[in-house]
């Protein structure tokens, strides 16, 4: 196996300072289930009233895991919530065994918290087609629950990693009339890509007391603008997985019309998947593209995410060449409505091309010099409507080629 | 700009005796339009009583010589038929200036063939955004006349080249009771790629009599089974062309019902498309992807397409990587129908993965080893139905990103 150490040059500086959410507690444990010398489990456990939602990969092939979750999700409970995460092996792929093993851990962490089954839910991230060795998950469960703390966020954001160069985790905090609600999340994840060991995981707890059809219609509609924003290299994972537990700890009731939470929650998501992008494989830029003027704001997104997938556009980015051409291809491939004669095409804030034409003013050099950034940023003015959509992705470079080109071997 | 001289090792040996065509004559010539020391123009000119059909792009932002074909295709005339394309300049993405250009490059024609200009068609391949220099065109089109030649059809394949590391060219005799007819192409590309350089171009003639209509509508449904089947990278350049002309020289007709007729133009088209995908940029492995079992014939082209667009299959093809979970992820993220536990997946004739688990009897050395081969098949079957597709395309490699992430610096 390719072994990559180097640490993403998008990484941040640091993990951030989490704050402490009341009513869930982590803990971490070594349970080998494929690498040696690290951490490969994390258990979450919710306390009772505590209300939980999900959003999945819409793959046809899903993982058992997600098929598991899934199912559970949405049903009301007044009991806890256990979240146990596997790293190592995706079980993905396993045919009969999948749904075995998923079942032999849930029951397993539902017997040593005495908590219905259905309140359990596990994730797996790892190779595939490989059955897991879930006996191993389980023998490490007494030493899980023994562990348990309100500080461990941090350490379960590293039990969950696979490809990542990093481990990611974001925050914030709401100040509401009745006092401070805290919102904290952890993501794993190099893009929404392999079904090896990229798949994207993200868990977000929260004291705020919120209803789990509130709770889940947030989520939703958030991963829409956020995750679904993503992408490394247009493949989609088998097991991408988002859980979102409320526990209500602060007391402090949060309705669907709270827009300063829903705000909160928005930037603790999109942090969190600004840095599984910043993780993208072999990333060397982080790149945001909008899109504005399309006929509708799901042209627009068709037209951004052909523009974020195109290998042209990443390699160029790569090569540092403000190729715009390729950007007017990308719109032109996409489906979506466009005119050649009315687009606008900004790099940063640089005019490059306008109205079927390079810009009159537009010099090569400004072009060149802009794309030197790590962080680079396309405008796009379809010119023929109102529509708008932001996407984010990162280059395409040797790197991604070195990882999965020789990635089982 | 990256000059890339080395050959694709997916490359014919040498190129193809073509037959002659009778009724058209070819010329090239070097007009310096952005390259020196080599021809980059070429005049084909057919016979009065000659049919013309087309294919084109469906990009919405098509080059300007793209759409002056279009608006030309289908219409009736008894004139001859004269096809001029450049290399070194696509005229795309240059505004007004782009249909002027086109417009004095076939009036020119005309005029010095004393053909109307509705039976002059030109494409350009090259870079964009840059006002073709078409007086340098125009200045050779006398030259061009003078030196028209039944013989220089391979000579015309090499002036349309640009990114490509060989010229491309294929051929069929047809043996009618009349006697026997014959087809020949040429054809420029790297894929269905950049608008840069690696547009693709394809010229089609034969001595055949064939209506307009029959001549539009067999290239019109061999293309969907041939060039639409081929992939390179998912990007679709602004000025695809693919042009054909039936002279009627041989005095031998061909009706839409001839099968014979039918199948050698599609050996020629199927040949020429091949020829596409082996000139892949950095494309070190021709690989062939049959989708069977599928809920209906779309449902196989999306699930083969999606494999043979993702980035994750193809950089593990690069590295010889029989990584069957990667095509469970492509057919799980197509959208199109599918059940994870109905699949079965072969590498050439070895069976990987049955019914959402790993074949019996499969041995990863096998896997490995099969994957060593130059020439790679991947067989899935979809397990719910009769639909069936086959598309063609090559692996992702350091070669790719090196071409296109340094290509205009």
């Amino acid at each position: 196996m390719a072994v990559v150490t180097k640490i993403s040059p998008l990484a941040p500086k640091a993990f951030p300072d989490l704050p402490v959410i009341k009513g869930v507690r982590f803990a971490t444990a070594a349970a080998g289930v494929r690498y040696q010398g690290r951490t490969d489990v994390m258990l979450a456990v919710a306390d009772a009233g505590s209300s939980v939602a999900g959003v999945f990969t819409k793959s046809a092939t899903r993982a058992a895991p997600v098929l598991d979750c899934q199912d559970k999700i949405g049903k009301s409970s007044d009991a806890g919530v256990a979240i146990l995460v596997n790293s190592g092996n995706a079980n993905a792929f396993t045919g009969k065994f999948g749904r075995a093993s998923v079942e032999a851990i849930t029951s397993a962490v539902a017997n040593s918290k005495n908590m219905p089954v259905e309140r359990v839910f596990t994730s797996s991230t790892g190779v595939i087609g490989e059955p897991l060795p879930h006996d191993r998950v389980i023998a490490v469960i007494d030493e899980l629950n023994r562990n348990l703390s309100e500080n461990a966020l941090k350490d379960a954001a590293r039990a969950i990693m696979t490809t990542d160069t990093y481990a990611k985790g974001a925050s914030a905090v709401v100040e509401t009339p009745a006092g401070p609600v805290n919102i904290a999340g952890i993501a794993k994840g190099s893009g929404m890509i392999a079904p090896d060991m990229a798949t994207m995981l993200v868990y977000i707890f929260t004291d705020a007391k919120i209803e789990q059809s509130v709770l889940q219609h947030m989520i939703s509609s958030i991963t829409a603008q956020t995750f679904n924003c993503i992408t490394v290299d247009s493949d989609t994972s088998t097991s991408d997985t988002l859980l979102a537990v409320a526990t209500g700890a602060s007391g402090i009731a949060i309705a669907e019309a709270d827009k300063e939470f829903s705000d909160a929650l928005n930037s603790v998501m999109l942090e969190l998947a600004h840095l599984v992008v910043r993780d993208g494989e072999g990333a060397s830029k982080f790149v945001e593209i909008n899109v504005s003027g399309a006929a509708n704001d799901a042209d627009a997104k068709t037209h951004a995410m052909a523009i974020a997938n195109s290998p042209l556009i990443k390699t160029a980015i790569a090569g540092e060449d403000p190729n715009w051409g390729r950007v007017v291809m990308a719109i032109g491939k996409s489906g979506a409505a466009a005119d050649r004669d009315s687009l606008s095409i900004l790099f940063g804030d640089i005019l490059v091309a306008k109205e079927g034409w390079v810009a009159d003013d537009y010099r090569e050099e400004d072009g060149a010099n802009y794309m030197k950034n790590d962080h680079i940023v396309l405008n796009v003015d379809v010119g023929i409507g109102d529509g708008e959509s932001t996407v984010w992705t990162c280059d395409l470079t040797h790197g991604y080629i070195e990882i999965n080109a020789d990635y089982r071997s």
